[in-house]
């Protein structure tokens, strides 16, 4: 299912007029406006594939309809949210629910829907059927060492995988940890696991790079072997100069400043991407901007800052990706507001007045400083997105044509009611 | 299978002379050791008939061999840690996951083994095969009259089959809530959950219980409509004298003080029972006393001094339950290890030298009312307990016991090494 | 000190033209805009006046300059506040802080800046010079009956103060707890609090009302004996009708769904009014709106549904105070700040398309929910707080006049460099 | 006031039948009993010297009696706790609250005492009396070069006190950080940071060590600028072989894992030395061993076989210290039971089946595992810690026989009732 180019074009004619009143309006304001809709244009955001299909938590599951039952069908999703909102055009894959049988087929027709592909992203906390050795009790970290080989062996093929998909990076996370205490001794652990991220960092070809992904708690409940910012930062720095730490909004502890570790991790040179959601008590994998958009500005304001300070290109010198997955709405449109929600944050950092800004901190002006950034966040920044999104061929309201071209009925009608799309 | 009588009393006679040793020196610090014996002795846990096979979460699901395939299995499997601790004389069952066929057959077979039917679990959270309506969005706060009535007409339908095992009670916990602001009215759900709860309250027989179970999150991430224990008192005031709060160990915020919300609800006469596990984060769901024991003790230290203040009985006047399930143990072991806690805190609790305590609280002498605490705590009760298990016929070292006499791999050689009992 | 008419009347004269593109733009879109602007003019919050000086931590303080001395520059503060921004029509006073030697002066003082008073505060967590008896370990509950008295009667004798000032309720916040297991036994700490409150509610006048503050932690670490909603809902239910809840924000747990918890207190007629501020780890006392602003527009918006859905009046039938104090800002600019923020969730919760949102709720249409909401989030509703501010005769930008009026500067002219107010 | 020798050995002769008994009872399980009980003896605690007058919170102190007004009266207290216990041979002074003005007349009194020096600490997050500059926005992150040069000097001052002293470490606590986003430049803020600790550690004698502390938040509650361990370990590591991390229970987020963070540390070379305390909320700085005291005993089994591992002497190679301050206990008695808190967790440590451990770790056993961890918890092991006590010439029961003696009778007759001791 495709939304055509004239649809969309219809779309936006019907709002075109709606649209350059408010564009306008917020325009006067922006200094520098083209370049703002210039790199709102370029920052596209990953769509990995699991978030097609409607998650579940461990209560339960409740499937929509027209999930993509194959790897050919989540590009074919991804294609058509990109072709709405022109903001999604890389998909991020998960091995092994995405084995692509004929690479080559499949980069072609990623092509075709104007989409590369993104970190790839490896599996070692579930047992796949006729899976040698089980990682109940952990993969690398794991005190067997046929275990630990078969995890390396696996993230080795992830990456075969994404050499042959023009992938460039992969995203290792471990659910290792432990559940009780006593269960592991915490040091052999950490050193297990870094020598198996060790033997897997030597398989990246030149070019790749590996994140390191951190996460508090769940699926273990007492201790993870990857586990806050700090232990991430140990593995990336001794692992050497292609290692990251990988950032995902959901997986801290209560409170977390989060934007701060953000801050930190730019300044080291480490900070290697981003998995996008929202929460309000865990890994709660709601949309973003759901929860707590203030807080999502405040780390596209450290990551603006950070990155200009380091010369970082935005769009291409950091991991964007969506992760999130839940219960209750359509997965396309939890997609399309979660990549709204993200370049609203990233437009309104982007109309942060930095030299004011720094002015006020350097004269310990405290309430001048957050007059500043609320004078960002408050502005309506909703039609710079638009105008970004136009420009580049997009709709100007991709959730609402999404819902009048009634793309989730047409796709029930191609797949059924009844598809279950790999995933959580 | 089950372990012999004979067995138990050789275990025993091979341990008797550490035992008494051991028992004997603790003893003689109990002025009234004889009372406290006995109160262990009478009191009883109920065991979940889903903690009996592995657990889960939504990352993934490791199961274990021997899992119990039926409800007599699962009747056999309580049986058999009875016989061992004697201190798991009751059994809860979940529907639909343990429909009983033949009910008068059930109840002969969990007598045979010394077993009654403790509160019975509904479950609306789940769609089961061939369920007319879908509980994606709630159950009894659905915006949707039929939903509400299929639900409500399932409770019924478990106070019935309860009532043919000879069940008194029903717990009711509803997973209803929202993912996302504005996803839900919160007083109309509030108020469509009381209406559906009444209705439920209404089919009670005369000498029946229900427990409201509160929980703080998940599966609901934004909102959980009976989401802590004033809601949960605010239904169970308004339904009637046969309604009560259910605490569950784990269903709170962090840092909750859950000792004092037992008290304040045992003053309101509105406490029903318990769900015993141990969490660190969120609802883990682990081994009861795995992290946090001091908790565990100063709860039953107010369970003891608010019941004894009532005159109510230890043993029978409140719902005694373990509600846990996790990946990384036997579940037998596991629920072992868990009724051991228990009854560990239970004796410490009653020795806390009760009139020193006041007088301590009645000057203000905190520094001593820690010590009389913690001289009851510091304890090693464990010779208390196994002698009350050694007078009751159980074995004074219930988990030595079920290794030695290879339990486990007894019933993998029975029931076969991947069988998967329902259950989260 | 003052700022003149005049001077509000230049500023604003300089900022009409841009104020009005700003707001013709917004208003355009807003269909009831004329009762929204009456309703932001008819809002006014309370300004506690311990808030007026440089708040504190355990660890320092860090006094600013011309802080007021005395009741009367204190309600010279907030009459200049609200001569800026017509919001801050009330001042909430704290015995024995705030003692009124002639009442009769102080409410003429009161009237001549346009101020009424709102809710009486006592103390009963510090102990006073020459007071008799220590609330070391608590007050309303303490284990001496001579404490609870002298705690009864200053309450009452803040009641007395209040009926000469023409104030209508009292705000009874209790720090009493305790710091360690054992110190409190929970169920006669309840108890002996609740007789004391009922003493007190028995001094009421009739068109009094009593709120009853809840917290979860602080200044007591183990317990706190009105912690939560739940007990402060008890409590009040208990005392009778005169009796409510007080919402204060950064007084809950972790985590804790704060607007959920204001929609079930509206239902059941209990609740009484708010201490607005902004925290990210505590009881933080930061500017509203600081940390979590969509947080705010979210009760904001129970509110308004709540209390249209019981034909409430928004500005007089529930009590609005700020309870803000901090290190780092003047204090005067962060209350603007506040109350700014506070008028803005307001602007935007009255903004919100409530049948929509209600069709939506009734066809659990999560997404469109969501997306309902956020229209009225995201609009910058800035140009419809400022347009009421300007019909009220208020400054368009408070904070800017302020600053270029030089207040502060003369404050301190005026008061001198080194005065401390009193407060925490 | 001292107790004297003459009365210890009384207070010790009455109870030895009983003490008797009851180690014997216990030895007989302990194979290494003779090293256990030398380790017991080897373990001092450093006594702070704010922990010995009441502590307070931003909401009031309520002071006790007697409290030390002099450098000389600290130590006298903390020598006679030492007389009592004998593992509280050190004290860990404050600059500017202590500042010793006759060094070698202190040390003297010091050696009469058997106590030495501890850490020193330095305070740059209070202003004192004709300070130049405030610290009110920070010390060594602040924008103004003055401040942080006034900063490092006073820290280089604090380290010339220590080496007068006979000291060897200097704990660095910055209570730097900010209150609202954008207040503070995380990056720059950090990097100004590093280059004070820089200076500091120039000035490092070459036996010294230098403690990095973090915090996660208080007295800033927004951002702190070492606010946790990673952050403190990158200081650390750039600073060089000196610096060391320096763990406060009380200052992580909720549910941290500190065991493991310890146990990472300590891999890592890193981990300097502990500030002992208890907590609920936050850095409540309670009783040790008051709130949970399985945490504490979980972080002496990483600390035992963490320091094993690297052949590290127990007793000298990390810093022990007691952090706690509250309103509620006697100071004196409060410290007793923290000493005694910790060595009780520190000998269920010794306890631990080491091998065993392995062993089960080594075959995935989890829940042998957890029974072999609390065999040696629910050891009632307090009279190996009162024989340790005993050999080395302390009382059997300090708190009892500080009671009986009337100690703080003695000391308000000697310095008053309304003494009040530098500190929080």
């Amino acid at each position: 299912m495709q939304v055509e180019k004239y649809i969309i074009e219809g779309h936006n004619n019907d709002l075109l007029t709606q649209h350059t009143r408010k564009f306008d309006f917020v325009a006067a304001d922006v200094p520098n406006v083209k370049t703002v809709i210039q790199k709102l244009r370029d920052f596209q955001v990953a769509i990995p594939s699991w978030a097609l299909g409607t998650g579940g938590t461990r209560f339960g599951r409740f499937s929509g309809g027209g999930e993509p039952r194959s790897i050919e069908e989540k590009i074919e999703d991804v294609g058509l949210l990109h072709s709405l909102n022109q903001s999604g055009g890389a998909i991020s894959l998960h091995i092994p629910w995405d084995v692509p049988e004929n690479a080559q087929a499949i980069k072609t027709l990623a092509a075709q829907h104007g989409l590369r592909f993104d970190a790839m992203n490896s599996n070692t906390f579930q047992d796949q059927k006729d899976q040698q050795h089980s990682y109940k009790f952990g993969s690398l970290q794991h005190v067997d060492k046929a275990v630990r080989k078969q995890a390396i062996e696996h993230n080795i093929d992830v990456i075969k995988h994404g050499v042959e998909l023009g992938s460039d990076s992969i995203t290792v996370w471990l659910s290792d940890g432990s559940c009780f205490p006593g269960q592991l001794n915490f040091r052999k652990a950490f050193q297990r696991t870094l020598e198996g991220l060790q033997e897997i960092y030597a398989a990246l070809p030149a070019n790749w790079k590996m994140f390191v992904e951190y996460k508090a708690f769940e699926p273990n409940f007492y201790s993870m072997t990857v586990g806050d910012w700090g232990q991430s930062l140990l593995y990336a720095t001794k692992l050497g100069p292609k290692a990251y730490t990988l950032v995902d909004l959901g997986h801290h502890l209560p409170n977390a400043n989060i934007e701060q570790i953000v801050a930190l991790l730019l300044n080291e040179g480490k900070l290697g991407g981003f998995h996008f959601n929202d929460s309000k008590y865990g890994d709660d994998d709601l949309t973003v901007g759901s929860i707590n958009p203030y807080q999502l500005f405040l780390i596209f304001n450290e990551l603006v800052e950070g990155m200009d300070a380091r010369s970082m290109n935005h769009a291409s010198d950091l991991g964007w990706m969506i992760d999130a997955s839940h219960n209750v709405k359509d997965p396309l449109e939890d997609l399309l507001q979660s990549v709204e929600a993200i370049k609203i944050a990233y437009a309104q950092a982007l109309l942060v007045d930095t030299k004011a800004l720094q002015q006020a901190q350097d004269s310990n002006d405290v309430a001048r400083a957050q007059e500043i950034l609320q004078q960002a966040y408050r502005t309506d920044v909703r039609p710079l997105v638009a105008e970004a999104r136009l420009q580049a061929g997009g709709a100007l309201q991709p959730l609402a044509l999404y819902r009048s071209a009634k793309v989730r009925e047409q796709l029930i009608k191609d797949r059924g009611q009844k598809t279950v799309a790999t995933g959580l």
